[in-house]
């Protein structure tokens, strides 16, 4: 049945993030939803966060689109332009390429959950508040492009 | 902001499905998401079903993959295999041409809201339950292929 059988996706904190940009992450609870359900025209995961953890670093992608709508609780998300809080059936959109990095952070006192869409082709990317680019063979770099010894997944 | 001011996008319950196949979905109030901020990778849109309403005519993509998300309220997804209760939080997605038709309706007594998203080419797709098509150029058909004056929207 298409409807997403979500308990029997693992949860993962796993990240790539090379230290010490990996510890705000540590409370992201994600789960993949396309591929186990078939889909292979964009990507979706389900996220969750606990209070005080980061969505990610504050970051871009220079070749995909992302897509956001809050399911439950709430989050700040972060720009340059400043903070703004997401509600639930809050949606937000990121054009590729913009170079104006974005994040959420759970400042409640509750979990948030949010569904994210990714679409396009990847071709790296950057942080906004930190020493790191993504490339688009999935390395993490500073920004003089000597690698970090990490995987980005 | 990425923030979606949704309220500035138009709700319209249009359809350009041929009498009688539109009075199922006039209580579908829909937004588009995607290209007004900018998405091009895919294409998003947000649904209100007021009581009783469809989603659509029970159908299926050859091309395209969907994938769907439950804000608020509750309603019941219509597939081959039957019935399931979609509420807020939960999830359901459509792999392109399964010929396995699906619809949405909100069978309670208030509003429910999900955020539907589609991927992939439009390579025309059919409908489970009418003699009906619809072709890759927008236009709708019946099962052997004699046009309805109606173009789809």
């Amino acid at each position: 049945m298409p409807k997403i059988d979500l308990d029997s996706i693992e949860q993962t904190n796993r990240t790539g993030y090379p230290p010490p940009f990996d510890a705000p992450v540590a409370g992201r609870w994600q789960r993949p939803l396309a591929a186990p359900s078939g889909l292979t025209d964009f990507g979706v995961r389900q996220v969750t966060l606990k209070p005080g953890a980061w969505s990610s670093q504050r970051h871009w992608h220079d070749g995909e689109d992302e897509f956001l709508v809050m399911v439950a609780g709430e989050a700040v998300l972060v720009e340059d332009e400043g903070r703004t809080l997401l509600r639930a059936g809050d949606c937000a959109a990121w054009p590729k390429g913009t170079g104006n990095g974005h994040h959420l952070i759970n400042e409640s006192a509750a979990d948030c959950v949010f569904v994210v869409v990714g679409g396009g082709i990847c071709t790296g990317g950057g942080y906004s508040d930190i020493d790191m680019l993504f490339t688009a063979e999935g390395k993490y770099t500073r920004k003089d492009g000597t690698p970090y010894d990490a995987v980005r997944r």
